[in-house]
């Protein structure tokens, strides 16, 4: 199975699955081409979210803002998972994520000149193919060991008594405010205090009223600043890497 | 074969996927993943024109605005279809458009407490991976027969000599604003008047120059009113919800 | 193989899935199906892009503005490929990239009045599995050879000593301006003036500065006019259509 994530929208993902497909009888499986657009940590953050669900995989991520610069292409190796994906960072959480620390990288040596706009055609889906239907990663002839890479973590929280003080990682598209905050902050609240003004706690968008503010923990087990029905960066005036701090109200 | 459709846009139903793919060996087919957000009424019309064609399948829906309430999660079985769903109404339709008042009704149990706000991932998509494997609906073992339900049914249009009357259920993302007057009501008709005002009645979009509004039959049968190459939900000055009367010209 | 690619967004696709998995059991690929709304010269352009890097294969596309008129379905057979799409040219430059002059085209008879205003449904993806599941085109009953099509070419660039003059095909998602110019234009060269203005040649976008403008050879060959990590449409001004002329600087 070949899982393929990238910032491509339509139709260069297809490019990609025409070369897999001249390569392998792989079962190829979307996670998404609409990953916000050259943003290496937002797309980070959301592998970390998805992969981890799938079955034993080859993973082909593509967001690259430093396509045709000297950057490495890299796969990654994390327990059952291997991550075929740009060297910025991008697969390292999720990396982690599986295995904790016990990873493996490698570098991929491009076969031949490729395009320099078009990786994803050109270097990452042929290796991808390559990794998916070899016996290991170390039996594809162009990929070598590397302990040279861009490393990529989100900053922990400060969590103290009762203050959180934590970053928003990213907005999901229906608005949500996801925060660093680990969600037991919440454990036993009705009320927490956003920036100086209590908010409900709730065990879900639809414990208030719609379009009104809720304070959860989302899915990913981390705090969320949300609207019911509504866009929570909207309403609390949150973006992406803002600072947030919750007090217990 | 199992279709997934939801308004989850990306990355969320890559870990659906994931789930899926970790518990059964059946094919995946997406439906779509941009359905109207939080609108149970649009999807559940869209899903009602689109899995009928389908063969034998389970088809997991995930429009869910009340997720993390206790609203149920149930499964629809219709013929030979099987839809995976919350308890909103939003597969209601497309069961008796596929088995008219012949279907069934199950709640499915949560094995184990889920997250409140990802049910998609968490509930809906084990519970159709279990529902696709099984020898049927009632092997499930968490899954038991329930007559309670929300339901959802389209209104009917009044249809009389020379008039109908009837109301915009949809628009579609080119702008075409779909009613749910049949079609038949056109039939032998050159023109029709909308508010008022007479326009030319067409076999297809391209009856009418670019740019000019038409009155035509869509393919769900249903009069649609639309603007060739254009919006017609600008032209005419229609949302869903209103009401539109057609008068012979 | 059956690949798809529509400019239907969603859900309307999932009909014609549907319609192909009831008649064959090919492996179905999603090409995209945000292709540019009716905008039968950009679709023709991306699938000469993407499509020529898949397997054998049968390609269904259905970017129709003519749909419900008179205007003829098409199986455009090439080399190991088929495209089965409405005779408005979309297929044709693909088809010469995989097989210069040397394809086939047939005419696909309706084999029962469809609805008219969704032939991707009643026509296209019936035809399509059935060519796909045939020993030949020719052996699909209702199909038979033509030698009247629309056909569609893209213009010749005038390239000169030292001058090029062209015309911007299209625009991609990134806002990268993309010409018919050859890339060959730009070789041993690090600057170019584009409508008397020099810009830095780049092997790619990040080799100028975030927000810098670059010229630079796009995965397809041609010229194309970028801005790192921007829009490179916004910052030259181009749209579709428009003259472009570039001298060496």
């Amino acid at each position: 199975m070949i899982t393929l994530a990238s910032d491509f929208g339509t139709p260069y993902p297809a490019a990609m699955k025409g070369v897999l497909l001249g390569r392998t009888d792989a079962r190829l499986v979307d996670v998404g081409h609409d990953f916000p657009r050259q943003d290496v940590r937002a797309t980070a953050f959301w592998l970390r979210e998805v992969l981890p669900y799938f079955p034993p995989a080859t993973h082909l991520v593509v967001v690259d803002p430093g396509v045709g610069t000297d950057r490495a292409a890299l796969v990654v190796e994390a327990g059952d998972h291997a991550f075929v994906a740009p060297d910025n960072g991008v697969a390292l959480p999720v990396a982690r994520e599986v295995a904790g620390d016990d990873f493996d990288v490698y570098e991929v040596e491009y076969e031949e000149t490729p395009s320099n706009t078009f990786h994803g055609r050109d270097v990452f889906a042929p290796a991808a193919a390559d990794v998916h239907d070899a016996p290991a990663v170390t039996a594809v002839d162009r990929i070598a060991p590397t302990d040279e890479y861009v490393d990529l973590a989100f900053p922990d929280p400060e969590v103290g008594e009762g203050t959180a003080t934590g970053e928003v990682l990213v907005v999901d598209g229906f608005g949500n405010v996801v925060t660093n905050v680990p969600g037991e902050f919440l454990d036993g609240l009705d009320r927490v205090s956003v920036g100086g003004e209590a908010v409900p706690v709730g065990r879900s968008y639809a414990a208030v009223d719609p379009g009104g503010r809720v304070v959860t923990v989302g899915s990913h087990g981390n705090v969320e600043l949300a609207v019911n029905r509504g866009r929570g960066d909207e309403a609390f005036g949150f973006e992406v890497g803002n600072a947030v701090s919750l007090e217990r109200a």
